[in-house]
């Protein structure tokens, strides 16, 4: 193998274009082979290979810095600066994380894995070159999907304005992770069937000089790119046609399943049952299909991540106008949604717990400010096992502070839905909803209760001594709790369902001095600035004894969630063992 | 006065284009009379005079809906949808507020006060419109100031794809509040000049229709631009050059100076000594300019806000190149500030708190998950009288619940200066410093804290019984409410100056327990997610009361101080009455 002679960056420089072509091959064949055994980004690695070779053979890093935009297409990267056994050998498969990491190499510059931070952050590492009178590249590396991400213009529009070395090269596979939307992607789309000479050109207009590539998956062609450019004294952007999936027939022509693929997904499946698992995704769509179709003023707005939502291709044509893809635009998704309400149109946005803070200005100001009467679902959010750049555990200390709006946590299918109608119902607010993280629970027994009645906590079960309040996902856990305390301390404890992250219920917190002395909280997520603070703050001049369990403010970086659970105490027996004292 | 007759937009229709000049004549006189007694935004206002005048003559809100950016610039639009007696009548003045309120007019579609939503906004009325199958124009008027904002550009590209009637007014100033920063700049500069027809231009290369009006102060130009592109089927922008300032000379002439002024600016004043009092500015630019001589690497990066810090033209002019105005770009400022720290340099980046809100995400990811030292300094945190559109008063739970992240907050000048000392000096992690909204206060001693000394409180008096945590700006009420507990309760009460925001001092915490049952904590902010709830959680299941005393979690618009200082007990006596019945 080509491969077992190349352990950095500088090994390819020896290498002749045939010799390269193969390692490419080789490269492509370890990629398929280990992403399909963990999972993992496919399209995104195997359409960049070939320009990730050559900007290795052409610039010299780490003098040179490469800068990944959302990283999520670094594989070919690892591979050549030094980490290659996390591809060739089924061991280490999972020593390294999927996003760059600058704890595992030099060639690596930031931790990244959210989209659209490229420009900017490389707009930076040329200033202070400059500042530092030093000479080296600086390359942005960014796909054409993070482009519509306001921070990647905002990088872009400062960075033509650099006066110096900055090379931007856009990765052009004609996708986001589905489709790609806005109006930009004509412009792309026209540059690319001009190969590059159309007048009207968005990266001129920002006042970039400009080189189009039409075989971005063409070694050869790169390089002379790439050559072209090194060293260059002005801003530039290099724009290279890729395929995204290239290499791979069926990942090629699945660009939106492939993006990112559960493990096994090509190995050959025996034929499954055809039943689908009732699941949030499919009750969630089911309300909407039905609401739509009584309702022509309903619109779901999704940011460019249908997959997460089941949101399939067919889905979405179902709904056709009454769904807006806005593409990565967390920002304008909010204020569209905003203003989408105001003006008597029916918006349900659906957002990832970790993408939110993409968005706080919009949530308050163009849209809590505004008090528009939006439904946001908002998934994933919860400790997780996650990378530390996809942590779902910020939502409710980011949402719950913002005025006006309410964020509800429901603990099964029925709350769900009753949350779903009443927030869909309503003209007062902004509802968020916390789509529950967990497999999905049925009661059975319709939901009735009135949630226009903000604030007020369900008593679930009235005992005595100790009230267990467990939030959202981790209401189970106060049931298995309150038996463990049953069990072990022999108290019949009380068990409330809260609902509401926004607010506290003074009247039933007031009630429970009476009979309770400790009051446990649950929430999933981290605790500063959480639900839980504010129930202590509430209790703060009582006697009242007050546990709080949740996260620890931090960035944890796929830790299993049995660690998380054991570090933070979320577990009955720990809980128990940390409050019997206190009796 | 032509304007006599004008009370709705309605009644402009019958005005010739000479009685229109007369009016705008007359607008224009009383907006100079009445900025200069209240203060407000004065070169914005006089620039779209004209426009505005336009727009309502060849438009019919509220039916088309017309959406403002910013909204500083409606004041003429005030004048002339039913509220001009806040302009003719100076015991009217401060009857309406100075941005777009709905609650005042049906003409006000939305409350805005941060730049950079209007096309988002529009977008969301023009889609709701379609869906409804209704017919209307939506209009966004939008300076080229704004349009280097994340959001605007996520907007445009999205507003693009619409299909159907969707009219961008770009009014181009040729500024922002200062000057303008960005490569977009060159682009609007060479349309200008080329009376809108060089090949290059941003706004085709997203997919707009695009119409020129040269004379943007032009009210026949206008209406017959603004006919011409009436009910259009697509989206068009229509860039208007317009003269901020335009009818007032010396605002004209001093566009900085002159976009927002104080009250009395333009009466003759006695001469006054020239002898500058010192207050955080000065001491903050001062240290500036001092290490900036000693350390090239030194750059100050602002996001268009250089008044607000006393960062003049000249003191711009002296930095250099280690000054960058990113323009309305806090997303990217944060990520460049990043990446200038971990490429070596020594960023500090000055930001107002409100506005600190248009990069959370930047924050998380960007900055602290690569942990990157930078210095950012938050000026204006605090509540305040400001409008609803302008808080400072959610800035600790926004920041101060991101990890890794340190927020500090001083007392006097001599903490301050400290602070930027260990700041710059450190490279372990993000420092944020939240600038004393006060009048300077000096101790006229060194500060020789280590800050490095994460999370340590400092014990200012040792008392007994109530301990009072006094943070940043309510330091010196905490003092005020030590002697009030003195003289009403005879107690000498622990004073403490927590410094730390981002976290709590276990240990002085714990020590307290020994010798007092109650602690008070006062923050210049909302309550929620903020510095006593850690402070609450903290003592949850110990016997300790806690009094936690900051505002409620709500947008307050124009209520002066004195009446939230009742309304949040922040006041000693109120205190003192609350917590005296717990001794």
């Amino acid at each position: 193998m080509i491969l077992d002679k190349i352990n950095t960056p500088n090994d390819l420089k020896d290498l002749t274009i045939d010799e390269m072509n193969t390692l490419a091959d080789e490269m492509r064949e370890l990629i398929i082979k280990k992403v399909n055994t963990t999972g993992g980004h496919m399209g995104p690695n195997l359409g960049i290979i070939e320009a990730t070779i050559a900007m290795h053979y052409v610039f010299n890093s780490p003098v040179d810095k490469i800068v990944f935009d959302v990283s999520h297409q670094c594989y070919p990267h690892k591979i050549l600066t030094g980490r290659k056994e996390g591809f060739t050998n089924p061991q280490e498969y999972l020593k390294y994380t999927g996003y760059t990491a600058p704890e595992e190499s030099l060639h690596d510059i930031f931790k990244v894995g959210h989209t659209s931070t490229s420009v900017s952050l490389a707009t930076g590492l040329a200033k202070a070159r400059d500042l530092k009178k030093e000479k080296s590249n600086v390359i942005a590396l960014i796909g054409d999907g993070s482009l519509s991400g306001g921070e990647a213009f905002e990088g872009l529009d400062n960075a033509a304005e650099l006066g110096s070395n900055m090379i931007v090269v856009v990765n052009d596979n004609d996708m986001s992770i589905a489709e790609n939307h806005g109006g930009l992607y004509k412009n792309l789309k026209a540059l690319r069937e001009s190969k590059g000479v159309c007048e009207c050109n968005f990266f001129k207009s920002l006042g970039f000089d400009y080189l189009y590539v039409d075989d971005g998956n063409n070694i050869e062609k790169l390089i002379e790119a790439f050559k072209k450019v090194k060293d260059i004294d002005h801003p530039i952007v290099v724009h290279i046609r890729t395929l995204k999936g290239c290499g791979l027939t069926v990942a090629e022509q699945n660009k939106e399943a492939f993006h990112w693929i559960m493990p096994g997904t090509l190995d050959e499946k025996p034929e499954q049952s055809c039943e689908q698992l009732e699941d949030y995704n499919s009750v969630t769509n089911e309300f909407i299909i039905k609401k739509a179709q009584e309702d022509s003023s309903l619109i779901v707005v999704n940011p460019a991540t249908p997959g997460v939502h089941g949101f399939t291709p067919e889905f979405r044509q179902r709904l056709g106008c009454q769904y807006t893809d806005v593409g990565i635009a967390e920002e304008h998704a909010v204020a569209y949604c905003s203003a989408l309400a105001k003006a008597g149109a029916k918006p349900i946005f659906t957002i990832v717990s970790s993408f939110v803070q993409r968005t706080y200005d919009q949530l308050s100001q163009d849209l809590c400010l505004n008090n528009s009467p939006i439904t946001m679902l908002v998934y994933w959010g919860g400790l997780s096992n996650g990378d530390a750049t996809h942590l779902g555990s910020f939502d409710i200390p980011l949402i719950s502070n913002i005025p006006n709006i309410v964020y509800l946590a429901p603990t099964n299918k029925e709350e769900y839905l009753a949350m779903l109608e009443y927030s869909y119902s309503q003209n007062d607010r902004p509802i968020a909803i916390r789509v529950p993280n967990i497999p999905l629970v049925s009661s059975g027994i319709k939901d009735n209760t009135d949630y226009s009645i903000l604030n007020k906590f369900k008593l679930i079960e009235k005992g005595e001594k100790i009230a267990i309040l467990g939030l959202g996902n981790f209401f189970n856990l106060a049931k298995e709790l309150k038996k463990e305390i049953k069990s072990k301390l022999n108290i019949d404890a009380t068990l409330i369902n809260p609902i509401f992250m926004t607010g506290v219920d003074c009247d039933l917190l007031e009630d429970l001095k009476s009979e309770h002395n400790i009051v446990i909280t649950l929430e999933d997520g981290i605790l500063d600035g959480g639900f839980g603070e504010k129930i202590a703050r509430f209790y703060g001049n009582s006697d009242m004894k007050v546990f709080n369990y949740g996260g620890i403010k931090e960035f944890t970086d796929r830790i299993s969630l049995d660690e998380l659970y054991d570090r933070y105490h979320l577990k009955k027996e720990l809980i128990v063992e940390d409050v019997k004292t206190y009796l």
